[in-house]
């Protein structure tokens, strides 16, 4: 089985970026702490971008070269339909994954444009948002 | 460690309630799952009431004698501001769970006024969200 | 053929509650009245509650017992979507009446989130909505 | 007693309309229909429109020539409040009738700016919607 | 100099209609009214009409008829786009006018689509609106 | 019989205010304008401030003093629910008039707050405005 | 004289519920403090639920038992237009009270629908707003 | 093959009204243009009113005699639900035009209610719209 | 200990304005009601103006010379975020009251900007109002 | 004449992405079929990209080597103020295309940004839309 | 060169209104602060005040007396339509300032309808945004 | 002292795009502006891109290479809320400027998404917004 882990804008500041509401790890301890949680189990690939267009053609490829698909499209997450419809272009499974709360943050977080195309969303967790997200493609298959 | 599962109005449906939405598994079903998931691991309680005035007793309940509450509101997740509240009254955790994704529903369930004063959120998964939801509250502590 | 007429909150006070709008007569001219009117002919059962919980309760119920419903929500009609889920979680035909004519109203009152999962909605005609709500179930079957 | 049954735009297109909605049945079957059920009981008269002035003219015949007004505004009930303003302008009681449950359908549907003008709207029972409502007016007399 | 007072849905029930709100005369009453008023000074042609359609092919015809047109719109004030458009399409002054006072009425009443395409709009003085329209035409030659 | 004119803020500065839309006479020139108009037939007092304490003043004498007020609110007219309130608190006839067309300009400009108190608002005819308001009182008594 | 306090969702939560909002004092001190200030003066009941069926009995109740209802309604204050209806069902004097002033807290928390109903509302004197409401009672008969 | 070109309110104004929108050529002026373009290979016929039941009822008689219906509904695409459904009444491919570029004028004209009925819109090529629309039905067969 | 109660704009009408929402009572009555009321217990000094700007300047000095604010802003209520700002720019407490219930009244009284700034408000027991703030205002220090 | 068609967002995915909306053709179906259609008329060429980046600068290119730009921006349609300007920026021709009826689909796509700024906009007819953009331009010249 | 800088409502608290948002500074500092900055440069006037109609009139003398206008309107940014006008109505330069960053802040403070008639905006920099205001005026001369 | 200044898309475009608004002096015209400007006081450097990945991955670099950044969105002011969390996820001085009144133009122009994130903005100023941008800099240190 194979999972292309998706991070979209800004996620590569994590460990930088307002570190009340992200925390202080970075992404490279994103990375280490998923590898080490399903290492053996599930083949994943790591994958970051600051440009939309770049996570399109990257869901595009997931289509062919992977099982599933977690993806934390950051502010994106509020108006880029343009991955929404990315997500629907493709066969994979697609869940949509949120460090913070985002119910809990600004009016303008509280909505997401991408997961009505995901087939779910887990929010609030930190990190661990992302170990729910794979676990929930392994079990849905 | 203990946790209780709040269930909301008409959960006590599943199964005879709009099946292509919710599957055909009944209440029953998803207790059994759970339990089995987490047998040995954590003690369980399940809670299911069409009542806001119960879900509300049972919430300020768990305060005393739970380590963590795993609820799906039902549609009061779209405006019991009471349940809201309630959540923020108490000091243990509380992850909010569907079975669908609603935010790939009608639009008056794009909104959770719940979600807010949970820790997170979990949609789309159906009953593994539970499952979810229960290992988001062991991971958090 | 056995129908159940569930009347939501303060339709107990029928006859002390604003008499301009709902009339001088009680709730229990009102059961009197629609017993009178199909005696021998349908088997009627009334039930009144000021709990949402108490009438989700009742509709789950009636999906065992009765061969239609006719609710009047009261003001449950603007706001509750766990009813809304309730009627739309059980196979009997579900009819929605109101005394009054809710398009001539307050702002809240001209919206029906309930009306939606009925099969149709009676307005405006008195105690006489109720005889229409019972003629429509008798009629459609 | 005499009653006059006003259709408006398309319903003459009954029978070939959307017939998932509207059903396979002709506005001449409905005419047949209504006129069966109340032959030698109420004097009732059929008027169809694509016309809104033609249905402002009618309506304000009907004051002088009938008791009372059963109209099934089609398109009309959601935006045209100069039907409104003819039927406050009469002295007659008015039912606003509906084949299918506006509740239930497009969000332009779902408000009416006529049946606040009317004593009441009655919405969801087929072609029965029409015998409810001339029931309506007889027993408002 | 002549003008032509055009009057919309409703209006031909003056005397009849909601009196409270546009008085007990009628509409022959305004007519005589007007003309006595400038009689011998302005040539006045009155028409009304119940349909939008009537009442922009009387305005395109007011084009080449007439210097200055008195337009009371009824209803169609408020969602009549063709008539906004038939006012602009035409060369001659047109003024709108109400019996009543319209930004003290009903929601909908207190916005006008059609005085956009006006050169402006006299709302509230009863029949003597028509007099202080016709001036006003008289005026801006 | 007496009549006071009260402009509101800004129109002091007629003449040298954005020409195009208010023409190019001073408040000096309207003034002799309207008093020319109505020599010998109406006792006209004229009152112009910016500040809108000071036109609730002088709406609060005029109770006192005066038969009826025409006034041009300016901006005011727009967010002042104190004038509004002040217009409600005398017994005297309000007339508002406005020199442009004030349902063709921005969005802001098409609602008016201070209308709803008057008996009547005339907008669009220039100068010629406050002539119509004056002739709507006197015609009313 | 005899006056019912009833307290809705979360108040028997006070002392743990959010104590920068709400204070340190629970239930019970509240319920002392109002008692010691009126004793002897007015016999004072006390009723706490988290049920807004409990709470519409109640209040119907109160119709017959006592002369005026001190009502914090909780969370319920923002969308329970049944309790609305039940203080309009009832001939007693009702008095809306908080503890935290609601208009500078959350949007949501903003909109009272229930204050419409009552003759007042007293809001942000924490538990002393209580006493405030009880006074308003006494004075008002 | 037989097609309807259906123009709507002040199309007939065409040459004459606001040249710089809609240009200085007249409806006959479009007729023959249209005529031209098509002559030997569409029979196409014209239909032009200003009146909203006559459109409506141009369209149901189009169900019977023509392969296609090419519409510019003029004002009446911002808010005719009746011409929409009178568009979904009939089984002929209908195609929306317009002269000007509806996307980029006053906030109103930007929403058609009637194009959701069409199989599609072209909208900002002057009369080459109506060629454009008469190739998408010649096509589409 | 000192307070200052501020009247906004109109108070000065009381006893004229609108006699069935504020009562027969002059000014004047107000200010002997609660000189005497407090009368050997607080010094109390009175303001009103019909000024937004007199209100600040005195808002202002009140933060020099009083102990506490009653303000009624009158209509500045719902609109002057200009004494909203003077309110926080002093570290005295403000107490807002209104004579009316304003939460029943038009849609614009429901909401205001000013109460946000102080302490708490009171809504809707006629002068006692008044009384009530000045009590809240004691019992805070 | 030389023309640019560009294609946005997972327009490369066509003849895999949701076949029922979009066909089940592929991108190299469509340039195919265009360049065919117009095989010795018009020099074509083609640009896909899901980088909004990229189609500005591309529009920014056919301002120095194209006649004119037929543009299909995906979901960019409906956000992308920048692609908006980029087409304001350039003084060829631009018309926007679409294969579905976007003003048959969700709320969202409904709206164009991008639009107003080209001369016009064609939706609705499959490929067959692009056919009619490139001859709109044409048509243009 | 002469220049005016006018302060609104509440700017004569500066030092002591909420000094996290606006600083420990007073007036005094900050018409020292601006007079030494241009110094024998600039000749520079100040004037303050709470009254909406004082500044207006400031505004209409800045037309004969001054070469350009720096404003900060304070609370009136939000509201005042009539300093709009005022700004509208003067031929000099009017360059809106803020000490804080009003898009930063609630809702209300974000949107400045003033602005719309200066020739720009500056907000966020403290009293150096009155510094760059100033300079804006001189370098656009 | 090192600063960037960013300049967001279609600004390389500056000089051919709607001159009327931006004037006819292209981006190499500012550089050298400002590069003179500050000549020997701070060391500039200038990024322009259409891109807005780009932007952000020049953000971020800005976090370790220079003491301030002065940044031009574009259109990406009012959508791009990935700009906005990058701006925040930072740590150094961010300034928003514009060329154009942002106040003064369309509707969506009017709401900055990004100033948000800055500690101010600045619009309306012409190539001059630049200066005054580096200046608010250099003064904040």
């Amino acid at each position: 089985m194979k999972i292309i882990v998706i991070n979209g804008p800004n996620l590569n500041m994590l460990g930088k970026r307002e570190p009340k509401v992200y925390g202080n790890n970075t992404l490279e301890d994103l990375v280490s702490y998923i590898k080490k949680e399903f290492d053996g189990r599930v083949e994943i690939e790591f994958f970051q971008s600051n440009h939309e267009g770049d996570i399109i053609d990257k869901l595009h490829e997931a289509n062919e070269n992977f099982d599933g698909v977690v993806i934390n499209p950051g502010a994106f997450t509020h108006y880029s339909y343009a991955i929404h419809d990315a997500i629907k272009s493709i066969n994979k499974q697609v869940v949509e994954v949120h460090i913070s709360n985002i119910h809990d943050r600004e009016e303008f977080r509280q909505k997401s444009v991408t997961a009505k195309a995901c087939i779910g969303q887990i929010s609030g967790f930190g990190f661990y948002s992302y170990i729910l997200g794979v676990n929930a493609i392994i079990n849905n298959r």
